[in-house]
């Protein structure tokens, strides 16, 4: 797309990437992106991806870091069941290099993949890379962390770890294996998984960001109930069990400590089951687990072999 | 407001955040903000405020960082005639001290001075303190950059240059005069002005924050038009003769190469005139002031004593 700018090297950057994204862009140059009114609420969320706090250059291509970034943001719309409509991109970079460039290339593939179209953004001088993207969506019925109940069944999908099993690679001097390699580099945001958890009696739902034990944590304190989880029954991506080794760990406490999976987490209602399950695969192409249940006791209690774990979640500032 | 999540040391943090914004926050601790249908438009805009580029901690308090950064942000919807709805915070800090309070408190008081709430965020490490902030309102007719005709006036509201005669002085290693000072710490958001303006002709606007030579070439280009402006015609902010001095220049250079007033640029028909800039400060609060013509012949001229005067526009990579 063309984007009507005055002269200056911050704008020819802009407009380098303008014409990079073509027709995956909308409505840029402007101060404001506009939506026009529309059924339902509109849902947006804001996420960061820093430059040797959520990945390494070293790790990643460029595009890696802007379809990753970006489909963590969507991840918070996938969890709230809204579809995506746009994405404004905050940049932050030491240069204005064509890494800019092939970054917002990777931004704008994981956009189209979501269905939507990069609608502003914003380009800034700064001493790391980073990236903070926001995200706007449309939801007929938002969903949130509150609305679970005791009984309910806490659910995932996909499976875990896989993004922690590259880290655990990387931070070990190894090359990760493709697998694990693809989670952390390529994360999908569970869109179509979110809309039809909400159109089927899903009571509470979030994304799985900062880990499953962190995350239990915030479910289980927006539902005002407590939560138990029995770790056998976590879904575990292939490249785990390598990684766990490597790391002297059980597969399943790598599997609930790893961050960054954007899978959903889900409160189900006991009715939901089996049939259900199957039928959730098949419509959405990917497979949902029922790994535990919320409790009327508080606190959340991670069981493996019958034992309670103490977990770590994710913390940036831990 | 409470916020729902689970234990943690970021955590702790966004709870202290959430209990200082009282009720200047609304829907904390879910994936997503939710924002029910309404009439007119949606309009979005995202803008990042770094440490050591947009300014040096020695010369702002926490608080006024928060306030100057979201208000930066709301200048974009004031350009796009937009009523504020609410603010999304991305913080980035190497620490989780106590100012990330303080720069929230001062969010919240630019979010309530703008008639919004903070509707969520992010927290995250990084290597300096870095605010990106995403606002959101709605517009019954939005504004941009596009529309104006040649003959249409160019305006400018309030004054300028306040907040390049701080960046001057404290450059020099002096203090910047008061009225300076809380021009750069204190910007302001047009809010008012920007409906008023689009509900009374306005063809085009958009906001000052790069300085007046620079966006009038970003005006002219959305425009498809040209633009000439007289310099002696800027209404120039009182704190500007006495910095303009020590830096050498003339004072409506200065006001001119000046970013981050935050003033609207806007392209009015040659019918409004002093009566209708009368109605707009009785109305408005503030000055609005003619000082250029666009025009047919493309390209942006600055006279200044009758003389094509070159100046800077702002660039973040110049």
């Amino acid at each position: 797309m063309q984007v009507l700018l005055g002269p200056g090297t911050e704008f020819d950057r802009i407009r380098a990437i303008a014409a990079r994204l073509g027709d995956r862009a909308s409505g840029l140059g402007d101060d404001c992106a506009t939506i026009p009114d529309g059924p339902g609420f509109l849902m947006v969320s804001t996420d960061t991806s820093v430059e040797e706090v959520h990945f390494k250059r070293t790790w990643l291509e460029p595009e890696e870091i802007g379809w990753r970034a970006a489909m963590a943001a969507f991840s918070d719309l996938a969890a709230g069941a809204a579809r995506p409509i746009g994405l404004l991109a905050a940049l932050t970079s030491p240069d204005h290099g064509e890494d800019l460039v092939r970054i917002m290339d990777g931004v704008g593939d994981a956009v189209r993949g979501c269905g939507a179209v990069v609608m502003g953004g914003n380009l800034s001088r700064g001493p790391v890379l980073s990236l903070t993207s926001t995200v706007i969506g449309r939801a007929p019925r938002p969903m949130g962390r509150s609305g679970g109940m005791p009984g309910d069944g806490i659910w995932v999908t996909g499976s875990l770890g896989g993004a922690r099993a590259a880290l655990v690679a990387w931070n070990a001097g190894r090359i990760p294996s493709r697998s694990a390699r693809e989670a952390f580099a390529r994360p999908v945001a569970r869109i179509e998984a979110g809309v039809w958890l909400a159109t089927h009696r899903a009571h509470a739902q979030m994304d799985i960001s900062d880990g499953l034990a962190g995350d239990l944590g915030h479910l289980a304190a927006g539902c005002g109930t407590g939560a138990t989880v029995v770790l056998e029954n976590l879904p575990i991506h292939t490249a785990v069990p390598g990684s766990a080794e490597l790391a002297g760990q059980a597969p399943e406490v790598m599997a609930a400590e790893g961050g960054e999976d954007f899978e959903l987490l889900v409160a189900l209602p006991p009715t939901f089951g089996s049939p259900e399950a199957d039928r959730f695969r098949a419509e959405c192409g990917l497979p949902i687990t029922r790994i535990g249940t919320l409790t009327t006791e508080p606190g959340v209690r991670l069981l493996l072999d019958g034992h309670p774990m103490t977990l770590r979640g994710h913390d940036h500032f831990g």
